[in-house]
């Protein structure tokens, strides 16, 4: 009876809310949901037909996994249904009901997080060969209720094409996020570990619904103090609820932690007193977290300590971590993103010289974690060289959720396609058919383990990811990494079913809308391979900044602009980067004639006159999509409008919104490139342009306002 | 049919919900609404009196903050009572319902802001002579429904004893609060102007409830950003919807813009140019912002950029700007937080020092921002000695509301008694009865202009700020804001009816465990008048610091801890900082042996085996409040306990959980200090204490873990 005056508070509450003249917040959809939103269902004969398996739910093993699969599948019918289902735990011969089934492993590793979901005796069966895969299935069953899909012959059976999937969260001890545009960190450290902040749990669900089973919780750049027993704790906090969804905890580690922390006088890591400080520091790890994952470690990159300053290797320093892991299930992930302050260098060869002369000289417990690009995570990049170059390591794929490069919070862009276009690349490394996909799933190299990370961008903005369109790439990322296989096409339209409307037509505005945002935004942001007119901040237009405190931390190394051309040559002529790559790789991109146009100035020193495919000279070129990108915005507008009827009203609003700022920035990024390459080319707009109405130096000065600190 | 359609979803939703086995945050109270919940009314008898205004809401003035006012008490009436209220703008004699009442303007700008709320012609009638006013007597009113109060006799009249009411924001535009505690900043600037986050018009709200009516958006450390036409338009954005809720939008100003920005050679501020050029500055920003509130600076302080840089005063500073100003209503707000790295002073004194002899010198525009005590912030300080010595420049009071040095979002510390300790203190410079209260709110001195500044407690966490309880400190800094009568006990009881539970015993437990709070954390803290143990984290016990970049950057420099005693000595025979106080003041202070214990260190050096009014020696009462202090957290967890029936279960976890990490904190402090002072003092801790069990070596390493970066 209190429970039921509980709910009619809450009736009362919203009833008046739902009049009142001046909307608050959660008057509207807040994103908080995420695509796990459990909708009622509105289809009568789908109601009915979900209804007949609606008589209990049958869970005969115990498992804090198990358990919270059951919990989920609760939730979320009694959300789609309006139905109250018990967990029976003996549901014997009884039909009409969800039915979990834990079956023995078999030998085939890649079999154990896999699910099956049947019907069979009346009843559906989820059935898997461990808690993982029942929640994944569980999870898969409801993702297909919301979309309220048939259950008729129902048949499915799914297991990831990648062992670890996880989340790398680049977050700060204090509560600040680098490369984050959703708020501040999730994890409260100051307040851990006896404050536990209930979102956890909610941020594991998110991450489970996907099938990811891994994070780390703290920034590559790492503090030290992650290390010490007060922050191992709070660290084992966070652990205690990851754990019940199915999901490994992980730290990034400073490497020279034993120096500074330990108070040891070197962290080299052959020294016996070193090794000796790592074994006991994992032991001491594990005594707080049992199922501890391992850490990720960013080492001799952008000033962090590592086994060079010893003399040592990145293998030495790996192996000498795996060591430490060795009576655990723990994994050392070792970063491949280094690259050395040499100004006649060309960066993009870094890894692959860095990291392929140590091929076969990891410990098997070490994974090496690969950007999917040489550089770093720009618009577009050609994969990394060392996919399909390192055959005795395994290489895990790196790609970045958070927007980084692409606009922060406030551009639109789906990510899938990004992500896509890396993992469909051939390498050729193996004949026709050597996939990207295939050297991190495994299948190319026979790898033992296989990993895809994404640095997430995830915050504690309510809806998480600031951008309520962001949501989609975290679901992308996630959902990728079960299977690579997935089209971004049906990721999206999947994504936006789950969280912003049913509606087919509204979907097809919405999905069209974030199949070209990618697109659209290498358009007016670095069209035809031009890469990083960034400094330091990454939000503003500086394809101009020329000094830095290294020269591939200044824009104009990577254009490379000047009063004939434009571009990078990366053929024999120039750093030969493509070198790095199989032969048939090098055929794609090693001749400006044939090299598609999204790669041209990756790979080539062009001039401004010369005629590209499309007729056009690189000038009008650079032009047309500088200006179809800024005006594909008021397309993208347009999508979203047409959808309005069929969206939640205040998610409507904050996207009509951010895509305003976002067309005055792609403008803005037009301008700048338009004005600054127009310098060195010295040639009108094409005609059917309008000239910006502004000068170089407005731009700049508009830039540099961002810049001010 | 679709509303209803929209709330029936929304009923299945909830019902679901509330039986699901796994809460999510989004089933209890996550705190979102603070002090504006209106909860439905309980007692029939009540609702039944309240309903007879429920007829309808009269409006017959336009305006958009009358257009707040009645929304809001639409939207309080609906959920109040569950019932949808129109608004007319013509009652004519209509009765049964509320009617607002613009009066015209009277000579005392006192009454301006006022309002007046009473029973007339079967009406309620709310009146006052601004819109602002009728917004504050909306919120009274719905205040005293909330709490379900009976309407008989009512006859409310008010009036704010000071005039610019204000919260202060460390925010900088990364998105970081210096000095936050609860996420990241409310302001996204990054999405600003175009993205308009719903959540600043609830912000407004709150605000507005309590009577502020203004808010510095930016960091006193602030960014010259601010000043750019870029930026300027984002402001605008946020400031349109401050009005609505009767609140000016202030910027705090980089001195140092003309240069930095603006391209002078100087920021000199008796140079034309650069008159001239916060002049210009001054019209851009009214152009955008009609009713811009002003400036806040903070100059030659902590290494900021002043007029002194150049050889002017803070009066030649302020004045320029308030030159600025000159067509507008605009103010000046100097901060006086300002000390010199001298090892030989007192930075006790340095306020005084540089100010008093301003006295008389500044702008009619210009209001000088005091800290209510001498050093910053501490958790308690004698007032500063300011108050009282600047009859002819208005003085505004600075309180903190964020916990900068009260245990950031983890101790629950309420603040109410520690401004109005300050706010009572008598300076006696008009003789007896000269309260710190009436220098602020200019009856005094009679001061034309009166400012009383909260330094935000806001944050981006989902229930603004981190710690549930600490919701209770910027209701108490905005209740005293408007009326500093009000007593500690009356807005913790207001507080908690609204925020936590109308039950009359568990309210009578929280409100105890709040009105006690901050003298336990001074047990444990900073006992006996010690004060500022930190360094620059501001976070954990730190009294052995005696190596910082300046001498009054160490933590040796306040306690002046030695083998025979412990305090600092401002008496005649120390630096004389009490001769800034009048006669009367520096006789309660200047006699160790008179001195009330709280502010026994913070005037004198006292042998450890000095006995004290208590009966014990210095060092068995400093050990006494250690441990007294500690262990009183228990208690504070048992009054939450006792009331955790009628409590939201979400809220009573997360304070629950709060209580514990403060008293596990607590007793880090209470070790921290016992070994620290043991080690000078060299006596055994008393025997009905058990000693620390641990080492001050290992409390300092500890401790050290969290400087690690």
């Amino acid at each position: 009876m209190k429970q039921f005056l509980l709910l009619l508070t809450h009736f009362i509450l919203i009833v008046a809310t739902s009049f009142a003249a001046a909307p608050v917040t959660s008057d509207g959809d807040d994103g908080y949901r995420l695509w796990l939103k459990y909708e009622p269902v509105t289809i009568p004969a789908i109601k009915a037909d979900y209804l007949k398996y609606s008589g209990f739910i049958g869970q005969s093993s115990n498992g804090e996994t198990i358990g919270s699969a059951s919990k989920e599948l609760q939730r979320g019918m009694q959300q789609l249904l309006g139905k109250s289902i018990s967990v029976v735990s003996s549901p014997g011969n009884r039909a009409g009901g969800i039915v979990f089934k834990l079956k023995s492993e078999t030998a085939d590793k890649q079999d154990h997080e896999g699910y099956q979901i049947q019907l069979s005796a009346g009843n559906i069966v989820i059935s898997s060969e461990s808690e993982n895969g029942l929640l994944y299935g569980a999870f898969a069953l409801l993702r297909r209720l919301q979309m309220q899909q048939p259950l008729k012959n129902l048949n499915i059976a799914s297991r990831p094409k990648v062992q670890y999937r996880m989340l790398n969260h680049w977050d700060n001890v204090d509560g600040t996020i680098e490369r984050g545009y959703a708020g501040s960190s999730l994890w409260k450290w100051y307040e851990l570990p006896e404050r536990v902040d209930p979102r956890y749990e909610d941020y594991a669900r998110a991450n489970a619904s996907l099938g990811i089973n891994g994070t780390v919780l703290n920034n590559v750049n790492a503090s030290a103090r992650f290390m010490s027993q007060e922050y191992i704790v709070k660290v084992a906090a966070i652990a205690n609820v990851m754990r019940k969804y199915g999901i490994k905890t992980y730290l990034s580690v400073y490497f020279a932690a034993p120096k500074t922390l330990g108070g040891l006088t070197t962290s080299d890591p052959l020294d016996p007193k070193v090794r000796a400080w790592w074994t006991e520091k994992v032991a001491q790890i594990y005594k707080e977290i049992p199922d501890f994952g391992g850490f990720l470690v960013k080492a001799n990159s952008e000033g962090e300590p590592g086994p060079q300053d010893y003399g040592r290797t990145h293998a030495d320093g790996a192996n000498m971590l795996a060591e430490a892991f060795k009576p655990y299930d723990g994994i050392v992930i070792w970063r491949a993103f280094v690259y050395k302050a040499d100004p006649n260098a060309d960066r993009f060869k870094a890894a692959y010289e860095e990291f392929v002369p140590l091929d076969g000289k990891f410990d098997p417990k070490v994974i090496v974690q690969v950007k999917n690009g040489p550089i770093d995570f720009q618009p577009r990049e050609p994969f990394s060289p060392l996919f399909g170059n390192m055959p005795k390591t395994p290489l895990g794929m790196e790609f970045q959720i958070t927007q980084e490069y692409l606009g922060f919070a406030a551009h639109a862009v789906y990510e899938a396609p990004l992500f896509k276009e890396c993992l469909d690349s051939d390498t050729y490394v193996n004949g026709q058919g050597s996939t990207v996909a295939k050297v991190i799933d495994g299948s190319l190299h026979g790898y033992t383990k296989t990993l895809m990370a994404g640095v997430a961008n995830t915050g504690s903005d309510r809806n998480w990811t600031g951008h309520p369109l962001a949501q989609a790439n975290w679901y992308a990322f996630g959902r990728l990494s079960w299977d690579h296989q997935l089209s971004a096409e049906q990721i999206a339209d999947e994504w936006t079913r789950l969280t912003l409307t049913r509606d087919q037509k509204a979907r097809g505005h919405v999905v069209n809308m974030l199949l070209r945002s990618r697109e659209i935004y290498v358009d007016y942001n670095t069209p035809l391979g031009l890469s990083r007119p960034w400094m330091g901040v990454h939000f503003a237009p500086e394809p101009w900044q020329s000094r830095g405190s290294r020269p591939d931390w200044t824009a104009t190394y990577y254009h490379r602009a000047d009063s004939t051309g434009l571009g990078f040559d990366r053929t024999t002529g120039g750093s030969n980067a493509l070198a790095q790559y199989q032969l048939q790789v090098q055929k794609q991109w090693n001749n400006p004639d044939k090299t598609a146009l999204p790669y041209l100035l990756w790979f080539h020193y062009v001039g401004w006159d010369k005629k590209l495919s499309t007729g056009k000279t690189l000038w009008g070129e650079l032009c047309t999509r500088l200006y179809a990108g800024a005006d594909s915005v008021l397309w993208m507008q347009k999508q979203w409008d047409l959808a309005k009827v069929n969206l939640d009203p205040e998610v409507y609003t904050n996207v009509a919104q951010r895509l305003k700022v976002q067309h005055r920035e792609a403008l803005w990024w037009r301008d700048a490139w338009v004005l600054y390459l127009q310098s060195f080319a010295r040639q009108p707009v094409p005609a059917e342009f309008e000239a910006p109405k502004q000068t170089l130096e407005d731009v700049k000065k508009s830039v540099n306002v961002y810049l001010i600190r």
